[in-house]
């Protein structure tokens, strides 16, 4: 990189810094993220400050005068860490524990710098190219058909929005120009999801016009699979109450068990009745990168889009949601609109970013990924992903060996859903003991899981993607379960022998195998 | 910060960097950053490359394995760099001249360590209640009313769209639930902004299904503010029509003149006929900060809803919008939508920033405006402010007393609009001269200017928003112009004569003032 230039400003004043003084407080922040990300596990895992208790340490008002930047960086520690959740300790289990890798944090460092507005091509060319490149060799790397063209959005949830705001305009419906009030012609619009999609793409109903009773969500099987044939009648339900089907948004990689839409079916269904077929693969889609798991994404090349997460499963930082589509420029026809003060002389040969989504602004998110993808190759990311899987696999197998513990859902990737379940516990009393023992392990700080619900029936999540988890932290976490079902169930029985006097066996707890 | 704690990874592979490699890299990085800040005027405002050049000096595929650190930060500076044009240079006037602080920049970097999600409260509490606070502080720092309570969204984009959504869902008229298409009963709905307004209202109304016949854009005076009695006028036609208003959008401060429409009469429009008020004052609305420029936000307290943009005037990368309501309860009712698998346990004494908008992942936005203001203080960001304005004034006055050249717009803030108007020059050619000077004057790498088109007339704009920005910066862009309208006109001069064989003065071109 370049050498220091030594320059002095012309007019410095209070908040601007020197290049000396960027210099040493950058390598301050510099340090403290290495030591940082070296042992996040010094911090407890989920925040344990009270609500408002970070607001009270700060003052009402906002400062008069500036304050030096130790003073800032002091409460940064003081006051902002604590109020922190750890997403990069390692034993962050909950949701879809995603992590930003050194190389993505650095590749951010740099675009804050830069600190660019990509929305024309002109006004920062590497956006537009670094981000076409990234996308197209992530395209390549989970195996998706060069017809695929791509950009990126902050989130899955923009992403998503922008699919179904293109399949609304490829009805004809011209609901661009003319909207959907008032038009008494206009039939009742609906779109398909599973009773397992990701909740975005009902809030993205809301926003769109087209409302939740637009949203039929279909029932799925035991593996939480979209009922293609529960699918096909509803479309026929619909069609024949005059309501006009116009989308499906088909999943690989549910949010809450990981399963997989049956795609290829899907797709049939939707050249049959010509809908748009969009395909959520936010979390899992990135598992493709693995020859043995390239099958999540069987069929997505007869979809019409798709969405993929790096900043979830693929070591970036948040935001980074790369969406593809084989009919980019009806996504393009659905939000291009350039007025005079944007209006560049160069044309069709390049690409504006701003046509294609419902924000004016687009960050230099390519960047990170950039980083991300040349530091670990396709070798290392996968590596990555393979450990991550294997870790599931090996946690699936202690719930599954353990008498007390059932799985809960296949376990197709790296999120395993699971409860204890000891013998004649009644449904209600069930839900209460495993929650229970969550809110005991994420109490312990030593790690953080959440929740689902299945079937009716309080499910404890474990997902793992965080780039620094090891065996070791799965481990501890599958011993701080146990052990918490241990004291519960005791507990439960000690409560039960006082209220009723019931005598029953104390030693349930002890079938609980001790941890590997 | 913490001192340095040297732990080894179990598990050191391709990609990870060990904690002694990202403090070297990562200083590395900080040393160009200074640099880079100290000086980018070594570069061209304005990035060279040819569409595609960027992306053909990337391979086609990606990396089979990792790469070092060191060869991807000099494909940085040789690949990527010249693809910037760059927003830091000082002689950045383009669109709205947004520039990230030193400070700001390091919010960032410890933004993009931590790598958090704010979705919830409890996913990180800090997120929550910094971004409360600091939007706390803005707001007391632009004089807005305490009934209004905030939240920040990645761009004014999605406030503005977000604004349209709850009008949309407070008009009663059940759209999230039962959308707006297949519904007889529903009139046609229309929102309300100026001729002037920001194409993200359009594209809001395009999103929502309002579509863009359902945006009425009301004619402006000579000063490009929103005709009040126009705006009643159309209001009352289309309730005449059967068609239902819903939403006024007026700016305060429009994206090509700056113009502020007249709120506080505008708020009485809306009081009568029940619509919602959004404000986008997304770049002028900081300029309320200092007291004489407090009249920006006069009337806005009787809006339902503002945004206001610290990534555009207020030194923070992007991005970074503040939405402003009296009834975000609004915003909440027309999006929050709470899956099992989100629902936490802590209720109504925390805010889940989720239920706010389209979007469920919540960047930490407030770290790197928390240390703007504090870095800075109230007194240090008005002192930026303050001298934008005083030079964008000082450019205003060489324009109006420069006989060829015309102001063709007030200029209230940091945003000059003017032209060059040589005698006798028809419209066609002055709009094509105007034209050529912007390019030759872009094309020097020294400046950067954008257009816009008023009245049918092309003009030049000139936005001062850099925080690097100093006279010396405006005096040259000053010089360039004039010297790019002078030889332009001689070329013209020349071009015609030798047509035409008039004869005509050549010294029209010495009647341009030299730079002061």
């Amino acid at each position: 990189m370049t050498d220091h230039v030594d320059t002095e400003r012309d007019h410095p004043a209070s908040g601007d810094l020197s290049g000396d003084e960027f210099r040493r407080y950058g390598r301050e922040i510099v340090d403290w993220i290495a030591d940082y990300l070296d042992r996040p596990e010094r911090y407890p895992v989920l925040s344990r400050v009270r609500p408002g208790q970070v607001r009270a340490g700060l003052p009402d008002r906002p400062p008069d005068v500036g304050e030096g930047m130790d003073r800032v960086l002091q409460d940064f520690e003081d006051i902002v860490l604590p109020g922190i959740t750890h997403w990069n300790h390692p034993a962050f289990f909950a949701y879809f524990a995603i992590s930003g890798s050194a190389p993505g944090i650095m590749g951010e460092m740099l675009a804050a710098a830069l600190n660019v507005n990509g929305m024309l091509w002109r006004t920062s060319p590497a956006v537009t190219e670094i981000e076409a490149t990234v996308l197209d060799w992530l395209r390549q790397m989970i195996g998706l058909s060069g017809a695929f063209d791509g950009i990126m959005y902050d989130t899955a949830s923009i992403s998503t929005l922008v699919a179904i705001a293109a399949a609304r305009e490829v009805t004809g419906l011209e609901i661009r120009q003319r909207g959907m009030a008032g038009r008494p012609e206009l039939s009742a619009l609906c779109l398909y999801c599973s009773e397992q999609a990701h909740s975005s793409v009902e809030k993205a109903a809301i926003a769109l016009g087209i409302g939740q009773d637009g949203v039929r969500k279909i029932g799925t099987d035991e593996a939480f699979r979209m009922d293609v044939d529960e699918l096909r009648r509803a479309i026929s339900r619909d069609i024949d109450a005059g309501v006009r089907p116009f989308c499906v948004v088909a999943a690989a990689g549910t949010t809450s068990t990981t399963s997989v839409d049956p795609i290829a079916d899907i797709a049939g269904v939707c050249e049959d009745h010509g809908l748009w077929l969009h395909i959520d693969a936010a979390y899992a889609g990135v598992a493709a990168i693995l020859p043995e798991k390239r099958w999540v994404l069987d069929g997505v090349d007869r979809a019409d889009s798709l969405v993929v997460n790096p900043h979830k499963w693929l070591f970036t930082p948040i935001e980074c949601s790369c969406f593809y589509s084989r009919r980019l420029g009806a996504v393009r026809d659905a939000f291009s609109l350039v007025p005079e003060y944007l209006r560049t002389t160069e044309g069709g040969e390049v690409r504006n970013l701003m046509d294609y989504g419902p924000q004016l602004g687009h960050r230099f998110r390519g960047l990170k990924l950039w980083f991300v993808m040349r530091a670990y190759g396709r070798a290392g990311l996968e590596a990555r992903i393979r450990e991550h899987i294997r870790l599931a696999q090996l946690f699936t197998a202690w719930v599954e060996q353990a008498p007390a513990w059932e799985l809960m859902a296949p376990a197709l990737f790296s999120t395993v859903c699971f409860r204890v379940h000891p013998n004649g516990l009644p449904q209600d009393r069930l839900d209460a003991l495993n929650r229970e023992i969550m809110d005991a392990v994420n109490a312990s700080g030593e790690a953080y899981l959440s929740h689902t619900v299945l079937h009716g029936a309080f499910v404890l999540r474990l997902s793992i993607g965080n780039i620094r988890t090891q065996q070791r932290h799965v481990e501890r976490a599958w011993e701080l379960l146990q052990r918490a079902a241990h004291v519960q169930m005791e507990e439960s029985e000690e409560s039960r022998e006082d209220t009723d006097e019931r005598s029953k066996s104390k030693d349930r707890a002890a079938r609980l195998p001790s941890p590997s």
